[in-house]
């Protein structure tokens, strides 16, 4: 066989991730390129960096055709922009999975259509809508935007009948979906890759602890029965092959009286994930690389014990997070401002004791230093 | 505590080396820079590259003033470049490491003064030395020029009193050094890293094997038994001390009849330390950064068995690479030539069994494209 030439993969977005993707790609001879409107993208440290805004339809095409095969690590790249690329080269994983996830309404269909449970919810887009969605899915429910909304934005808890008008006045009357509250016993996800040969590799599932709508932390893997496991596993395996999607993605489910609801779908490498990187003995990051390039995937398995404790707004020394036994820092060389992601410590450990202990440890730290939004 | 800003580390050097370096430094939040004569050097793609040759003092006091640390992954650095860098920014490791180590009597003087078992040696820098040398030696040694050798270059074996003389014409007569031949069992190196602290951590003694003086494979943790095991360590521990050594070293070594025998010093992250990038908790890059920053060390402990395949003067597609179980691609985005260092092949297992098996693919795919020169 010959040599061929590296495989240069284009990155809508250069963010953290971003980042953490190129890191993975350096090693496998790949060539990334990251598109970002802003000058300080994290990624611009590891790949050729591009600045132009999501609506500059020439430079997106110039930057397609500068590249093999584009990917994205923020899925919500706009339509006509997604199009426009698409035309000129692959893009993985695919329109669908944009698709299907960019919407909550469509993601909940999609979820169900593909035999993955998920909660009561129904659309409110009028004022009509608000009686209905209150039949459908009761008092107790969460209101959020049926689009755009992250890390918690974009959502108000609903607690009686008489608060949903005014939530989604909160909300801008924008177009939303109201979805029964879950009384949860754990959160969830499963994080894992499906190759461009359709081979399936999967994270156990990871627990996490979410803090005013931000992910705080997560433990791999999930302390859950098998039987459970099994079952978010599956879930992840149905999205992946419905999606006919190609790299990493994230399901965050509940856990609820013993069994399993889905949340919402993240058609990218995920928050939830992160542990991979200290963790797993194959990254989400280097696996969605590999995927998208068309390469054999690696283990998913953990390697051991393995927690991940974001820092949000905040950062204290890096030597006291490394004076944690088995702690990794990951610092994103972002300015930290509150609600901002600009790092995680990563920690394993060789029993689930163990692993507590530190856990407990690198909690204390982030706790003193994270700025909520 | 402040939020100090990221520490500028300077790295002689922008080979593969710097560039797994630059990989580990990257999420520490450290600014990595390279000094490097070659416009193509592979650290360039993580972080910044000054190109400059290692004559040009003027670059050399400039480059030590843009960082706050400077460190090398090349030890050939000429000494007055050293001494112009060392007098405006502290070098981690110091002096003292580079000047014991890149004269190979003086390397061999500093390891019996150090406590620290050698093969008998003798210098030859003239020819009345080699009826001396030939005296303290025996008649089956190997002749070494003194200084800059490296991958088995500017040496040559002597399995006879009449081969001495023209070895050393071969040699082109330049200071040399000839040591007794040691019929070994195995080739073992111990990778260790000593904190701006004093503290010390050790990976496990790992077992190479050399082909044509190149670095074919290394195997963690190496098959001996757990007292010569505990004297490498003690033997690598007893330099690094001596050294006042800061930052990542190698200590090669022979077993032979049941004891060691310490061949070499690389004062850098080495070869035979690649395999902790996908086997260790922490890799030998990444606590020489530590190291080189003030940082704490982290838990240098192999995760299971591993094993590292080096693939000179060619590479196969890389997805042969990792189609092997438990196999991660490390390349170097390095033109290939013979004998020229363009990648190495990672490997994981649960078991030495399974590991077994799966080395034998890697060095079947390496025996396949490798060109030694």
């Amino acid at each position: 066989m010959s040599n061929a030439p590296a495989q240069r993969i284009g990155v809508l977005g250069g963010g953290q991730l971003g980042q953490m993707l190129g890191l993975a790609a350096i090693p496998l001879g790949l060539e990334c390129s990251f598109l970002d409107s802003s000058p300080d993208a994290p990624a611009r440290l590891v790949g050729r960096h591009v600045v132009a805004p999501w609506d500059d339809r020439d430079a997106l095409a110039r930057f397609a055709e500068s590249v093999d095969v584009v990917t994205f690590e923020f899925e919500n790249v706009p339509a006509a922009s997604l199009a426009a690329i698409a035309a000129v080269r692959p893009v993985r994983p695919g329109v669908r999975s944009l698709e299907s996830t960019c919407d909550r309404i469509r993601e909940k269909e999609f979820l169900r259509a593909a035999g993955v449970p998920v909660q009561p919810f129904a659309a409110v887009s009028t004022p009509a809508d608000l009686d209905l969605a209150l039949a459908t899915v009761g008092a107790h429910g969460v209101l959020k935007t049926r689009t755009l909304g992250y890390d918690g934005k974009g959502q108000r808890v609903v607690r009686s009948a008489a608060e949903l008008a005014p939530a989604w006045d909160a909300l801008g009357r924008s177009p939303a979906i109201y979805e029964a509250f879950v009384p949860f016993d754990r959160e969830i996800s499963v994080v894992a890759t499906r190759g461009l040969d359709g081979t399936i590799v999967a994270h156990p599932p990871v627990e996490n602890v979410h803090e005013r709508g931000i992910l705080f932390r997560s433990i791999a893997p999930a302390r859950i029965p098998p039987a459970l496991a099994a079952a978010a596993l599956e879930h992840a395996r149905r999205v992946l092959v419905a999606l006919d999607h190609v790299g990493t993605l994230a399901l965050e489910m509940f856990v609820a009286d013993g069994t399993i609801v889905a949340n919402e779908i993240a058609p990218r490498v995920h928050n939830s994930g992160h542990w991979t990187i200290h963790g797993a003995r194959t990254s989400q990051f280097e696996n969605h690389m590999r995927a998208v390039a068309g390469l054999p995937l690696g283990d998913p398995s953990a390697a051991g014990f393995a927690a991940m404790v974001n820092l949000v707004g905040g950062l204290p020394e890096t030597a006291e997070i490394l004076a944690i036994p088995g702690a990794s820092a990951q610092l994103y060389a972002k300015a930290p401002r509150p609600g901002r992601k600009v790092g995680h410590i990563g920690l394993v450990a060789d029993s689930a004791a163990e692993l507590e202990s530190r856990l407990a440890d690198a909690e204390r730290l982030a706790r003193r230093v994270n700025r909520l939004a």
